[in-house]
């Protein structure tokens, strides 16, 4: 029996640049018919030239044509309506980070007034461009999505007509606040729904599972497993797919990310396989993605998943994927566009 | 102006055996006048023979004559009295381990039965052995010292005459835990009085400073400053000092334990100089373990600290201290014995 996936989509996408670029791009769209991109690389896209010269860069990357790569501009307040109309054939969306609070977000935003926000958030409404956020304060580290969700609130209800995403959420309060905007929606990662601290930090330390936001409580990756594999509408996956070479991962300090685009597919499937959900999935790998985001299309794509063993390769090139080395259940065994 | 500590006492120290005893042992005692020697070695400490020849290779391996090891027995629920009654003389406290809950730890105890404690604990209780236990459960990475507090009330209210040590202990739930019962005592660490999980997880991942337990919320942390600041009678200091080679901590599935035994008395004395509380210095290092413990004798020493940089070594062998590189603001100047 063949599982067959049509439009695969991964919401929250890191390609990186340079050599990682050419490492990672040919894996996510091998796969999946498009990904939102991130834009925190050094220095951050916020140019129309850069988001431009990038996307090329990564056109040239890929592995397949039939992949649309959703550019992103890192978010900044001092965007103008009509920098935004000039640039809105080829901007998706728009991601904001808090100042600081993960890899490469140092020119992100220091605070939250709604006065300072209001120029590019009105016009980002009136354009329909999604805002993208991640959403944690500077406090205690599994606190910190639970304390940022009244920002999501004075976010929803002071631009009532924005699409709010909240990025690759990890915590029941951030699932419950998805039902009291109605502009608020989420993307979940792979890892989230299968990791808790616990996986971290609970036996011996795991470098390759450590990212931001961390991996919260039990009850917390319930929460996320309830709307993801019910098909929840307002929920996407974004597998905030997150490179970094070996040595950067495995060092003292290590880097936050995890690597799972090449194995996304394949363990989705058997998760929502063995909770019975398998007539989920396609909502929350690609249906739900494209209702809400009503500004993209989807090439066509048609992945054909197997109950076939594939063993995980150790490394990408200098990078190492989340369960390297082990077995997965399921093999993509054929991919059609 | 000097500050003086006399005896100091590290109530909970793993000086490991071979090599690394040979590294650690020497830096124990030159600053402190004894410590309690955790018995997880591979196998664990668990005969008189196995006691004597241990403590044997430790005073070998020592700096200084005057440093008592308190040495300890792996507990196990069938030693009679007849067997510590004879070993008495050589034996401090006995060390509970729960089973694969640390590092060796795999033949610790499997469930907790008062009746397939009680005639160890009995014996304990009459020969006046203290108990030392590691708590926690194996539930979630930040729930499990909390959810050992029912086991450590219910230990406490079996055996009221035994001395129960709630080793290195973590959390808000163990410190009010303390009160409830007079038979119940603590230690804790240098590092759990510093570090939250923040420190491990909240900014890049910091290996050295991850152990188990593991670094708790800041209230947490506040809980334990406040008895240990105060000098509670019933909490002393144990560093858990827990030497691993350097490319055990910094390998992927880093190994738990900070080193801290070469800096412990420098950085306790600034904590309790900036908190205003040095005349309690003394007694959560020494004097309140000599009224729990009232099997010890304690060797003079006297150390001598002055405000004057300190530059902790990257290594001491092939172990990475806790604070590698950096300045701290008191050193020991002079130590009389």
């Amino acid at each position: 029996m063949a599982i067959i996936i049509n439009a695969p989509l991964d919401m929250h996408l890191h390609l990186r640049d340079t050599e990682m670029l050419n490492i990672v791009a040919p894996l996510s769209s091998h796969t999946f018919s498009g990904a939102i991109i991130m834009p925190n690389l050094v220095p951050p896209v916020s140019t129309k030239e850069e988001l431009l010269a990038y996307k090329n860069r990564i056109h040239q990357a890929c592995r397949s044509d039939i992949f649309t790569p959703y550019m992103t501009l890192f978010f900044k307040p001092t965007y103008t309506k009509d920098f935004l109309e000039s640039i809105k054939d080829e901007l998706t969306a728009i991601k904001l980070y808090p100042a600081g609070i993960t890899t490469n977000s140092e020119g992100g935003v220091d605070g939250f007034s709604v006065e300072e926000l209001a120029p590019t958030l009105n016009a980002m409404s009136e354009l329909d461009i999604p805002l993208c956020v991640h959403g944690e304060t500077n406090g205690f580290v599994m606190d910190r999505e639970a304390e940022f969700v009244s920002i999501y609130e004075m976010l929803a209800s002071n631009f009532p007509k924005l699409t709010i995403i909240m990025e690759h959420i990890t915590t029941k309060e951030s699932v419950e606040a998805l039902d009291k905007f109605e502009n608020l929606y989420a993307t979940i990662t792979l890892h989230h729904l299968l990791i808790t601290l616990d996986d971290v930090a609970g036996g011996m330390l795991q470098p390759h599972l450590f990212c931001k936001p961390i991996a919260k409580r039990p009850e917390d990756r319930e929460a996320l497993r309830k709307v993801a594999l019910s098909g929840h509408p307002k929920v996407m996956f974004g597998s905030d797919s997150a490179p970094h070479p070996q040595h950067a991962k495995e060092a003292c300090g290590c880097a936050a990310g995890v690597f799972t685009a090449p194995i996304a597919l394949q363990v989705l499937t058997e998760l929502f396989m063995e909770n019975s959900t398998l007539d989920k999935l396609e909502d929350f790998v690609s249906n739900n993605a494209q209702n809400i985001y009503k500004n993209i299309t989807v090439p066509k794509k048609t992945i054909h998943l197997e109950k076939k063993p594939f063993i995980v390769p150790d490394k990408y090139g200098t990078v190492v994927p989340m369960y390297a080395g082990e077995t997965l259940a399921y093999s993509i065994t054929n991919i059609e566009s």
